[in-house]
């Protein structure tokens, strides 16, 4: 079903989901603060709002993708929002989904908040992802629409939610990302060829360990942080092993130095057996 | 070709070993410093001797899997080693690799080193790799033998370099674990299904972010660390963002926070339209 969607923002996100909803064939109205970022949109076929509520006025879906929640409500102050449903896809914290929630519902419009996991080049691609959360009547009824422009998954009545998961996933990503710095460091000191090494053993043997983590995740649901495989002695020394390498390199350990304090302040409770999931409640 | 081996060292990685070179149908024979635990592979087939020394006499090839080089320097201390070729699984430092290389061919020996890259329960099945340093003609002519542990790879003359190599990795792991414990934390503080969080939502991702990381290494071989996809600017909000976000829920950042400095440290440096991969940089 072709449906009339406003979308407010154009930047390099906002753009790229107008792309996907036009090519679905749906009927797009594009508002943006800076209007000339519009210019490609309407040459292939939105239609220019000179104002968000001129926007909001043609589109039954309102889709935000601003920089911030302060600049989304901005951008929606003063604009008429009975009857509408407001997806923000602006990335934000879990307070914030919630307090706008509550300021769109009294609006009177319906409210989902989401959590973009792409990048605007994958946006309409496999593997690109939304994650929404507030209203399931409002996921449900634009559920064909949404997913033109990525796989949308609901996650939950609270807004937070969405942005939630979303900052989870960027967490992992970030430690991920941490590792594979320091590895690069420590590799680099050798002179080992860097590209070699990350793609024919860094990057399987990470994804082998990424396959234990729901095993862990079992574990911290369970609270029963026993293992058979490596206790937090063992990595501590492993990990003072580490820090020994990295210092005998020259290259500086800063980014897993935490973990190792981790570890100690856990295995000062006497929990030295027990593995690595344990240290979940620590945090 | 069926081949003389000693093994030293039966805990859990030395016996595992053991039990994958009897199945491949080489003649070993096994010592360990508590004698009660070479029972189970005596009774599989395994020779018993009563001292390194004896055990080394059997073996042309001469496997070390003992707790680390300390202990590997007393085991072999005063054991002839002549013609011999060691392959020392035992997990350490390149420095240390380099030192019992020496030692040990100064003794007439071919020196091979090497990384577990697996746990017990993983040897001589598929997944299962051991990286290996030091001597090549050592290597080629052990290859046949050595392919029945783990899958075999050579990394180069350097015998701190399987040492190394294996060191980043676990670098590349350790990253991982502590933003899947920082993920996980936020996730159960928002009282979310942690294992279908983990298992539908982070692994997928963290598979997908892994992709990534060969381009990320050719950036860093280039030292061209220019991006068109998210700069230090942008990640630095990000991750304060995040850090915002882990107070609010009341949960613990710590594994994450050297990141954020390292990022400043460097946009100090007026590199903030840089990539992360920059970073590396910085360490
Ligand atoms: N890019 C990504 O890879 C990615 C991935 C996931 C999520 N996101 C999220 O998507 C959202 C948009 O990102 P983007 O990449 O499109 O960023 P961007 O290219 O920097 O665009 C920012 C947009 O916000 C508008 N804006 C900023 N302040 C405003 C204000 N006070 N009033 C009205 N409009 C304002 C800008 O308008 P002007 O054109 O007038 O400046 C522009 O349309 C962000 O929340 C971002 O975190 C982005
Ligand atoms: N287990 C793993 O998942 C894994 C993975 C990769 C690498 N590794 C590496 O493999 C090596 C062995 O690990 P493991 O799991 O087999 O450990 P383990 O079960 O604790 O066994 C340690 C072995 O070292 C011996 N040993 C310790 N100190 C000694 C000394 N001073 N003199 C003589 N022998 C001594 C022990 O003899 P006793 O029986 O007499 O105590 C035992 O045979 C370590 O370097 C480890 O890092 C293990």
């Amino acid at each position: 079903m072709s449906e009339n969607i406003a979308v407010l923002g154009l930047g390099l996100m906002g753009s790229a989901l107008v792309g996907s909803l036009l090519a679905a064939g749906h009927r797009v109205t594009v508002w943006n603060r800076t209007p000339a970022k519009a210019d490609p949109l309407v040459a292939e076929g939105a239609t220019r709002a000179d104002t968000p509520a001129q926007a909001v006025a043609a589109g039954s879906l309102v889709i935000a993708c601003l920089l911030d929640y302060p600049s989304t409500h901005q951008v929606l102050e003063g604009t008429p929002l009975e009857g509408r449903v407001v997806a923000n896809l602006t990335t934000g914290r879990p307070s914030e989904a919630r307090e706008t929630a509550s300021w769109v519902t009294g609006r009177g419009a319906g409210y989902l908040d989401g959590g973009i996991m792409a990048v605007p080049q994958m946006i309409a691609k496999p593997g690109a992802l939304i994650l929404y959360s507030g209203s399931r009547t409002a996921f449900d009824r634009y559920e064909p629409a949404l997913a033109a422009m990525a796989e949308p998954r609901f996650t939950g009545d609270d807004p937070g939610l969405a942005p939630l998961l979303d900052l989870a996933m960027l967490t992992g990503m970030y430690g991920q990302i941490a590792g594979f710095l320091e590895a690069a460091a420590l590799v680099r000191s050798a002179g080992y060829p860097l590209g070699e090494f990350t793609a024919s053993l860094l990057v399987p043997w990470l994804e082998a360990m990424a396959a234990q983590q729901p095993a862990w995740a079992a574990k911290i649901e369970s609270g029963d942080h026993s293992t058979e495989v490596s206790n937090l002695e063992i990595n501590r020394a492993g990990v003072e092993n580490l820090v020994r390498a990295f210092h005998e390199q020259g290259v500086k350990p800063d980014l897993l130095l935490p973990l190792k304090g981790v570890i100690d302040r856990r295995a000062a409770r006497g929990l030295a057996h027990e593995g690595l999931s344990g240290l979940v409640e620590e945090l």
